[in-house]
């Protein structure tokens, strides 16, 4: 019996390596001037200054069982382009631009070409931000995932100077609530909205990817899969300009916890929020996913976004403004006073 | 058919806020003056400021199958404590110090009692270590992850004035190597550990829980799983106190990739390293583990850090009060010229 090597039993460093080398260039260009020295280094660096009183903006998220999805129709991309997206959007929640990316990446067996892939769209995304990708860890596990699964996470450090946090408690009675389109789930409520896909294959009788593959009239012509995939759309384009036109109250990003999960924490104890669902059409993903798991309404604005994916909080007097710096921007509503455990309520 | 909930398919937001409540002294206690606000917010916020030319550190890593043995004897607790000593090592191996700290717990189905005394045992090392805990994610991913099964990753940013950095091209032939003692195999080369356990199990006929309970003479009458699941050794102090008694060159953490893998990061081009292997007595845990996987003596050294976690370069003249100021440290060796691809060269 030969003795074991740390191959023989699943972790390849020259793999690991090999993959890392697929997406240097990529991460080359994923990287600002505070940066000093390579990827490399036991840690990333980053020189910082030019603030007058800087406050850091930190978040983590991972992308949730979207994973599974991207996995089963073979687009990874998302995968790396939303772990970045999402983290940029809590970032400009608190009113803070990103200053600089890390990834974790974590697998059975790491595939080179499946890593540089995701890695690669996280360089792109980091690029496409001004964001410095300062590193990353990707880690084999072959007992903790199965035979091609992964998981993904962020960790986002932004900057804002303290007199521009966007604090929840600057919200007031009649504030305005403009909410962005999202482009679809963003990167929360899969596993109900997989499951929901799961039970319509099962009823019909057919697999899951043909339930995911198939061209939908209601989709004009998409599949549900090109709808599940949709990159959770990044805000900082229209937050810059919506500060440029109006002074913004504060912000819910729309995540895991949807409406009741989110509007609240843009909001002081005592106010909640009053929202208007008739002001925009519920894109037809969600009633897709709805009819097939037969979904309660209220259930699903507990756990989908609906088609709004940030919402911010503008005093009356600047609605039209937010409107007109912003073409796809809609009036969803407005803040009133709430006491009681439930703060958004749907009108 | 009733309709589908996100409970109903194995999500449970109140499940995760239970688990949260669980830890939120602890994670109270986990603070420092600089952050703004309180955790659930859609990102930490921490003031920076007093620094002359500040840089800021940053490092992501997870804990690897280290988390498979621990599972597997219960003992949860130090997967937390891991998770942020290894990020505060290697931000110390870039001269930094810590500043606040994220974490990322992603498993199938939360259950509260365990994430609380995972997520318990992070905030207490980062309390211990005056580190925030400025947020993190917790994720249910019921189908990449099995029962029981999980993984944790740490984001950690630290801080050190520019002049301060520690720079690998600081350090000049005949510098001296000072080694610390690991406390074992800290957080790498488990999927090799436990295949090694998994084989010799296997040729006793015994189960791999007996191979982890039994108390063992070489371990001084205590367990291969205690040895297993010592934690990974946070060198703050040590460094600190190395710092005040002599220039350091450069530090490397001896983490995955073991010898090989870290020294150089430590070194310019055109230098290596001369190991004295004679120079300390290598734990039993290591020999353990290389009998029963029958793994050779360079494999081991490839993949384990074999009792040393952290090597720091000093110069010749500094080896003295190195040793003077760090009761277990050990003169491990020197920097020489080296070409070729193996730069660390055993003697």
């Amino acid at each position: 019996m030969s003795g074991l090597t740390y191959r023989s039993v699943g972790v390849d460093v020259e793999r690991k390596e090999d993959a890392l080398r697929r997406v240097r260039e990529k991460v080359a260009r994923a990287r600002r001037p505070e940066v000093i020295g390579d990827i490399g280094a036991f840690a990333g660096l980053f020189r910082f200054g030019g603030y007058r009183d800087p406050v850091l903006v930190a978040t983590t998220d991972g992308v949730g069982t979207k994973i599974e999805v991207a996995r089963r129709l073979g687009r990874y991309e998302v995968c790396g382009t939303d772990v970045v997206h999402q983290s940029v959007d809590d970032a400009l929640a608190m009113g803070a631009e990103p200053l600089f990316f890390l990834d974790y990446f974590s697998t059975g067996r790491i595939d080179p070409a499946i890593f540089a892939r995701i890695v690669g769209a996280i360089a792109d995304a980091c690029a496409a931000h001004r964001c410095a990708l300062l590193g990353g860890e990707t880690s084999e596990m072959p007992d903790v995932y199965g035979e091609g699964s992964f998981d993904l996470a962020g960790f986002l450090v932004g900057v804002v100077e303290r007199d521009r946090i966007l604090d929840p408690s600057a919200a007031r009675e009649g504030d305005v609530l403009i909410g962005l389109p999202s482009t679809g789930l963003h990167t929360n409520g899969y596993t109900l909205a997989r499951a929901a896909v799961a039970r319509a294959a099962e009823a019909e009788g057919s697999a899951i990817e043909d339930e995911l593959r198939r061209a939908r009239p209601e989709l004009r012509g998409s599949s549900l899969g090109d709808a599940l995939l949709e990159p959770h759309r990044s805000y900082l384009e229209d937050v810059r300009r919506l500060r440029d036109a109006v002074a913004i109250r504060s912000i819910a990003h729309i995540t895991g916890g949807a409406w009741e999960g989110n509007v609240p924490r843009a909001l002081p104890d005592g106010l909640g929020a009053a929202i208007d669902r008739a002001a925009w059409t519920v894109p037809p993903v969600f009633r897709i996913l709805a009819r097939m798991g037969g979904v309660a309404e209220e259930e699903q604005w507990r756990t989908w976004n609906m088609g709004i994916g940030l919402v911010a909080v503008v005093p009356g007097d600047g609605e039209r403004a937010a409107l007109r710096a912003l073409p796809d921007a809609i009036s969803i509503g407005s803040v009133e006073r709430a006491s009681g455990p439930t703060r958004v309520r749907f009108v």
